[in-house]
């Protein structure tokens, strides 16, 4: 694992973490306006003349011009692949387009596939990479935070079931992450905010400098400043490498980086996608997988209260909503695929920048949402606090 | 690589071929009625007590009864999950009734999928084994000749597409195998032979004196008779896992096995899978390339002689149908998942047992095609021996 800064082709600042992985390590580049450098990139690693680029509309208005100039420029033939926008259009029917699309326009084993786009692209992107013609090249190009923070790197790869999110994929890993952080400035910022959850969740469950430095610069982020969208990004990825590397098909340790989805996943599925962007799902997990944490004594209230602070300035939700009742949460959380016979392996918070697993029923979680709440009800006094 | 012969659990004799493939590596157990050691086998390797057997209608008459008694007898509950029979039914609806199904049944990721039935079975099976919750444990359990020589080493999995073959699927491997050649005595006689195919393939291009032995043995292969057809899966699942274990995702060396199936593929497309079983193509395809070999003096007449007249003796059928047009092959080719910038790898002859790879372009095959053709009007000799 290491992290080089160096002058890109840009004359731009750019950094690169490698995610090594034996025979499928890769580089991912990291800084301002490297989303043009791809054309010379893929020249320099011999890519096959034919390529793919799955996108989006509205990432293609803003982005597929100056991807496909670079492309262009350096002798590539890309063929624009575009899947609707949106979490409910990640599914087996935008697949079967992508594999429509990549047939008829005849590429071959050679060929690299180039996922542009946030989490649905790279996603469904990758799925689709994996497992065309049994696996051809994906570069990831990840246009959101989020995307670029969790989704671009580790190599899942996914589609969503009316029954559940992600529950058909692949671990499949891309050759070259492009992670520009120029095109955070034009994201809406709920979606910026939204990719700060997933941020702060590795500060939370790995690194408690990183907890500080976003104390103190999470106002800059939110600004969407590229020097530190830059060193969150490059953090992030860093810390993900190094857990995947250890851990590629989340067997184990891996399963640290689901701090908060359990929950998140759950409320996400209940509210039918439409309600929460993932990270803000993802913001009331973390939240509520402290509380738990704090409940059973795995960490002390000042650890949970500064948590809670940090998610709460990111003006990001905190609580599961009312309309949510503790039943359906736990029954939602029995058809997550990380469930083994009833239990979840559930990551708790023992201090900033560190995690313990406990294995938890959905109904147990639920339990402690019905206890919170009435205590909630009786004392009108925040949560957790007693 | 090793093969064990050893007394299996009910007295009969069993052999143990291991594919060496590092922390993907797995057994397969090669013997008569060892369809009924599953659930012992499962239970040793700690397997989850919940999983799912997907079969065929066929097939599950046969022997689902045998394989979901041996299960539950040793602890396991197995949810049964029939896909239609035929490769017409090898689809992406096939693949989504499935993961309905295995969501619908609760299972996570610590399941076990087991495919009894055939190449179509194994491949859909083993591609939904591959991508739900992005992979569980898969145990082939092939019931005929060709799946059981052919497609349960490896790890190919697919779907078709209505364009071709195969085109979408992964790499992916079992835990176990488990080939019970006392199955094929309930195997159609057409669809034994078409298994031949595949097995006269390895010789061809892999075991000079497994080729002698076919040629002797092969009356007792078409009478099904169990010792000679555990000689025949074992010696090709170990020339099999040999080359696998060399090249597991097929990027150079693997391609050995494609032997006869550049133009088989092609023709199975362009008679719309309904007038050949896959071997039948595959045996097309091998008397082709064995002729494109002489043509082009990599073989000498002696070597393509014996081919094919052992092709002949299994009574497969040798040549391309006259209602296949040159034209109409050599686009079919085009869109095999092999070709690469236009041209395909083609495998040829040197001798028997041994092969080599020419880059030829389609068209290039079809023009072949249509000299021998024109010879053949002309002469009415045989073809390739002038």
């Amino acid at each position: 694992l290491e992290s080089v800064v160096s002058g890109s082709p840009r004359g731009t600042t750019e950094e690169v973490v490698r995610v090594e992985l034996g025979a499928r390590s890769y580089p991912i580049y990291i800084g301002a306006g490297i989303i043009e450098t791809i054309g010379p990139r893929l020249r320099e690693r011999g890519a096959a003349s034919r390529l793919a680029v799955v996108t989006n509309p509205t990432v293609a208005q803003l982005y597929a011009d100056r991807v496909c100039r670079s492309l262009e420029e350096t002798g590539f033939t890309p063929v624009l692949i575009e899947i609707p926008d949106g979490e409910e259009h990640k599914n087996l029917a935008s697949l079967a387009s992508i594999y429509d699309r990549l047939i008829a326009a005849q590429l071959d084993r050679g060929a690299t596939l180039v996922a542009l786009g946030g989490g649905v692209v790279g996603d469904i992107g990758g799925l689709a990479a994996a497992t065309f013609l049994r696996g051809v090249s994906l570069v990831q190009v990840p246009t959101t935070l989020v995307a670029q923070v969790d989704a671009s790197v580790g190599g899942k790869t996914a589609i969503n079931h009316q029954a559940g999110k992600n529950l058909i994929g692949a671990f499949y890993q891309p050759r070259m992450v492009l992670a520009d952080v120029e095109v955070l400035g034009s994201l809406p910022h709920r979606e910026l905010v939204s990719g700060l959850a997933e941020v702060i969740k590795y500060a939370i469950i790995l690194d408690a400098d990183f907890f500080d430095f976003l104390e103190s610069a999470l106002p800059q982020a939110l600004d969407a400043d590229p020097e530190v969208l830059r060193r969150i990004v490059s953090v992030c990825c860093r810390l993900k490498a190094a857990v995947v590397g250890e851990d590629e098909t989340e067997s184990g340790y891996r399963a640290v980086l689901n701090f908060g989805h359990t929950v998140g996943h759950a409320i996400e599925v209940l509210t039918d996608y439409n309600r929460y962007l993932h990270g803000e799902a993802v913001a009331v997990g973390m939240v509520f997988a402290t509380l738990l944490s704090e409940a059973r004594g795995y960490c002390d209230p000042a650890t949970g209260d500064r948590i809670r602070r940090l998610v709460e300035r990111a003006r990001l939700p905190v609580e599961v909503p009312r309309d949510i009742d503790a039943g359906a949460l736990a029954s939602a959380i029995g058809v997550d695929k990380k469930t083994r016979d009833g239990a979840v392996k559930f990551v708790c918070v023992e201090a900033i920048g560190r995690s313990r697993f406990e294995r938890i029923e959905g109904r147990a979680l639920a339990a402690y949402l019905t206890m919170w709440r009435a205590q909630e009800t009786e004392s009108a006094e925040p949560r957790g606090t007693e």
